[in-house]
């Protein structure tokens, strides 16, 4: 068994308007860094997975977001996984 | 001016603990993938970003990262900048 390590990011799909993103650029001219533009706010998740290789850690979170971490109604993933 | 993308993971500090990774990590056994463990979950954010050269936009988004996306008190950063 090897642990590796996944990195996670789960994002709002760029057809769906994601209200926090909007919120939080409109902040950025506050704080004079108005050239910020397009926020958009996801979720990343890190974790540790217990696999005999690389290629059965991927399926395992491939099957962690699809059924868990990600609504892929919503939410499109993209992760890395590396050896620790 | 030239147009970045930023990329910027927001994450809980490791010594703080992270209750929604923990009932994340308790529901992983209830699925069968009870060899995920220790997960963690932050904040991911893209955002785009005009500057005159990539060390101004490192600078921009050091600034946004410090004064609004993260709480330094329980949260760490990490962000990668790149033309687009």
């Amino acid at each position: 068994m090897t642990k590796f390590l996944a990195e996670i990011d789960v994002m709002p799909k760029k057809e769906i308007l994601d209200p926090q993103g909007k919120a939080v650029t409109g902040s950025m001219k506050n704080l004079g860094l108005s050239e910020i533009q397009n926020i958009r706010i996801g979720k990343h998740i890190s974790l540790e997975i217990d696999a005999e290789n690389a290629e059965i850690a991927n399926e395992k979170v491939e099957k962690a977001c699809t059924s868990l971490l990600a609504n892929l109604i919503m939410e499109s993933y993209t992760f890395t996984v590396k050896a620790v």
